[in-house]
């Protein structure tokens, strides 16, 4: 029976320095703190949520594979957004929900973090509102799974 | 007092026409509906909605103007998204908190849909999520507004 | 009964100077005397014409939505027609079968000309050769929908 | 005498297939019903059509030369439309009017085959129609002719 | 007779909120003390000022029809600078001498401000020097027609 | 009774000076020989190839067009690779299973080398083998046609 | 001795998802069917074959790196054949006869799958031909190493 | 005391043939004419005025250089406009309040002349009003000065 | 022994119409006296001229093959110079020093007339000097020839 | 106490092969070689080099990480330079001064090795002194830190 | 009485090396026995020639400048043909009928080579002759006045 | 006998006002102490220094050439960096050993300072050490010349 309902959160590259560097543009608090956030809201949906975090594309992509059995990813790709097709491939592979994540608006910075390579395999983008894009992307999935 | 939060929901060209035609691409929620949706929800936030649509670039921007004392935007701005330089203007000059709401994907359909011009005048972006994306573009909002 | 055939016919922005203005460009045809012409010439079809001019956007889309249940339309969008993505989703929206018309060759002219925007939303395009473009666009509606 | 008018019709390169093959996107229709319609069509108006099919871009430009003494041109260029200029320079030193002519929406399709090189050689073009398309040249060129 | 000298003043989308909004860019001059500059300067040359704000580009493009026994024509066109073919056509109609008028450096901006789509249509250009730019252009159109 | 399988193989221009100059690039081997290789190893898979080579675009495409009996196509377009559309479009309207040859890595020379029109119209595509590119092609058709 | 010829057959990023997943697009032959019939058709030439699949850009890199005493790899780049400059780097650097794989046409899928980046460093390309597109390789590997 | 107010103005390459050859396009007026008119409108403001011309972008710079203790630049750069990047490098470094000027509308003729790389560093921008725009200059400096 | 010297001369696609059509432009010089000018010239340098004109470009491809033993190729491959890369290729394969001939400056004129594809398989290029650039050209093989 | 001075050194892709192929380009000295002369040059300035070599994006970004606590970075991204936005990304957020190298002149080789996406994150970059670059990119290092 | 017919020839700069270094490209022909050849050829034909070499585009554009009175140029641009507007400037000044030199084939080199700036202010273009190119540009000149 | 070592140092456009102006952005150190710096480092090499600065890009091509029998050039060509193909021209003429040198980061500011037309000229390039970029460069010439 799949009662319990599954989601695979992805941190991207570099995201494990969140809340420690760089505090006037990402802000202080840590990827410790929104995993936190992001698990007591879930149990609020009575979701599971796993979370890994990897600067390695290859690992990324393998995590994708094995959730193949989830209901829906959570991708920050973080710096990958803009150029890895490999992960883009995986996604469109095993077919889930997918919502695209960033805590910056990526249409209002450098020209390069203007366009997403990921974007097309994914049902949704969110960015721009710093930790809650996370909140917003698992409301997102439940509502859309409601459907 | 400003004790009550009221908000701007603007509608772009064409939308009045939702859920009535192409319901294969659009699904058959019309305008109406998720209009009462959006005010159903603002209610337990406490918030008050003025809602409009509008095909003329022009009215859209006067709406904006209007809109000075209010407290947040939620904009959908249909085909003007990819080249009213006038409308981004407009929520440049008025500064208020703008969340971009697309009922699609905008990376996934035709090439002159994955460009927005009206995306660094907002704090963030949702797109993908169906009548959904307006109702995580109200809470994002919220969200926003309380830090 | 729907006995009566009923096309619209819009002339985009700037139409309404026609023949006052540039005659060794435009040749000296007014804009009433091209109406003329269509009225007479759809008489010999037994089809009935609503014919509009406006030089707003929004006011077009607005016409394009009124002629829901019209058989089809001929459209000039002059400068419109290679820019408004606002107009081509109208078009797209009610899902009538259009002619795109215009007076000159727009493959002949200033480089920005060449585009259109509008032509994937129309069942074909005529262009260079003056009125007589709208009558042969006239023509093209009724041997279509005679398919 | 000049008496009788005359003009050439040029099919370009596959469309001796017309009818046979992918009637799911050109038609049943084929060239010998299309060039019929074209010869009755004609008589009503006392024209006189030589109608030639090649798929050689050298045999197209010998046939327009030896069109100097006729009243007009109607070509549908096919695939030579996107980068034939040996076409387009025969269609310029001959100077005859000339209607481009395409069976599908040429604004519509994959993207090399919104561009014509041949276009600004011509008086007009007249593409979207079908095998209307032609008859409408015909008209066309009558009509231009008249003024 | 033509004794009176007439020229109309067009200011351009999100410009009547100049002076009330973003004062370190724009200062804190506003479009009524703009205007009353205009007047007075213009009183001491003998001319006539008809002054206009529109966010609306068929609003404009009326305008500027109206014109037609004018004497010449101050536009800035703001955001509409960058992409309105349809008031680049309808200033190509009238024919009036038009001074384009930017109160900020458009080459010293973001990429999209350093095109103009209308300035073929105006005898001249002048930009950058705040409210200044328009007394400049008044003086401009005296010294064109005086020739 | 179809009993005998049967290729149509294309030699496009300037092959039939394979072998004589330029050995240093093209090696020292004719296309009689290559022929001899090919018609050598169809026997051993009971096939039957016509054999053409011609260095014009129309004479190609005639040839294509007389294949619509045959079960497959191998095609060396040389130097049409690159901007014949016409060849493009005859082997769409044939729809035989085609495989396009090259001796030489096309990704791997001047700039123009690398993008094939042609490609979209094959199953497949085999480049930088020199004569063997033509016997792995054969085998290639041989392999498609069992599935 | 090198008695043993030895080949290294590489693939990329996804490819272990083969014929479990998108069966329409990618058919049901699964990666290890694959192999399997890649080991048949070797043993039939007296060939060794060392067979991996990773979806990480440094662990292919590295096994390029571990074949420099090989005769030849076969290498399906999956998605890194658009964008890894370091695979291609790292065929450069071992100097082996290199086939480079595609199971699809990768001219006639998304404009991103166009472009090889990692072809300019192998001796050929295969594209198109499913499944067959590997035995082929290892054919064109044994052939060109005869010469 | 620097009680009196002095200007740089320069004249870019081949401007001292103005007046002297193509007076179709250039007029009549010769480049001492001009100067002359300078002088007479400094005069009235109690203006001094050094005005050289130059064919080499080396002396224009050395005169950039030399103008330090000055209180403003009028530069017509000609030519130059479009790629001398030293020249605005020159201007960056002197940090004078400075105003490009141009005979001729640059956004009215070939393509090169639509771009200047000099803009940036000046405060403004006059083109199209033949002389007029050195005397609008003068005054745009005189205005921008007193603020 | 290969006493006489041997030139092939080719007039590409429209050129047989010269001096008969478009005089204002092409002068009224026709492609006879053209080659009577240059049988006269190379008499005296003691060269035979074989003298070709075709529209077809395979005809062309093949004139160049049958030149083989010949001393040098004078091409003029009019609208073939854009885009004709089978003719380059032809003239890449014979190794005769090629002077490409033009009677209009092509940088001068359309865009698309400003880049040659044949250049790079020629000695030189001559361009603008009416029929001269054919005398010009003949002198040029031999000073060349001379070497 | 932060009395010792360290540095990381970072190897990327294909670099443990230096020296052992392709001499004529990168030379017989070997990475080994590199680095004992990197580190006799460290022990006259007293400091201490963590060298590491790695062909995997992820861990060259997991070892930037590490070295949060160093003194500056030396990194030679090879084949990385140009698309690792995630590399890139990793040295922005430990903010520590990096100086780019490369062996060979970047400028001066083939089209995708011009382009740096790494270079806005390092104080400075030198390129084309075979393994001295190294060596005075530790000597770059010592002058930046001293000032 | 102006019976002397008089030339300005200009080589441009670094031209003064010729002869002198990289002989395997330029040849070991020095300037000095280049302008010794065209003094030569120009007594042959009575005309007086004036040459100069300068590195300097100002002093080139001096001399174009004192040139006025001469009956024609022959000039040799070298870097400056791709981006001196300055001198293109200078010779659409003078008017003269000028002819454009090069040594070797432009159009087969560096993509920055291909293009000239200068030509349209040409009556022609030779290239690729080494030496002879000059000479075949005085005997252009001549044919040209005699027109 | 060449027993003196000497290098040819040359300051582009603008480096003369080092120090005095925007210290922000280049520091306070002037091109005077540069030089001091450059002379006291080129003894302790026992290396003779010329050292020259011109905002003219002839003059330098002019130093360039008169350094034929020097050992190397360190060039800073400023905003020459971006365009001067005739300083590249002089560069590879005379064929020393070059770097090329520049205070700041060029590929971290604005986007036309990212691409050097010098640098294909030089043996390297080192940028963004401010001052001590130049004694670096001569390190490197030194290193370099004992190879």
């Amino acid at each position: 029976m799949t009662l319990v309902v599954k989601y695979l959160v992805i941190h991207g590259p570099n995201l494990n320095l969140l809340g420690m560097r760089e505090p006037e543009i990402y802000g202080t608090v840590t990827l410790q703190e929104i995993n936190q956030r992001l698990l007591t809201e879930a149990e609020t949906f009575d979701i599971k949520l796993e979370i890994i975090q990897s600067n390695s594309e290859g690992e990324i992509i393998d995590a994708i594979h094995r959730a193949l059995s989830y209901d829906g990813i959570i991708i920050n790709p973080a710096a990958y957004t803009h150029y890895s097709l490999a992960i883009y491939d995986a996604l469109r592979a095993v077919k889930l929900p997918t919502v695209e994540v960033h805590l910056s608006q990526i249409h209002d910075r450098e020209e390069f973090r203007s366009r997403s390579v990921i974007a097309p395999a994914c049902i949704g983008q969110i960015s721009g509102f710093g930790f809650n894009s996370y909140l917003l992307a698992l409301r997102a999935l439940v509502l859309h799974n409601k459907i």
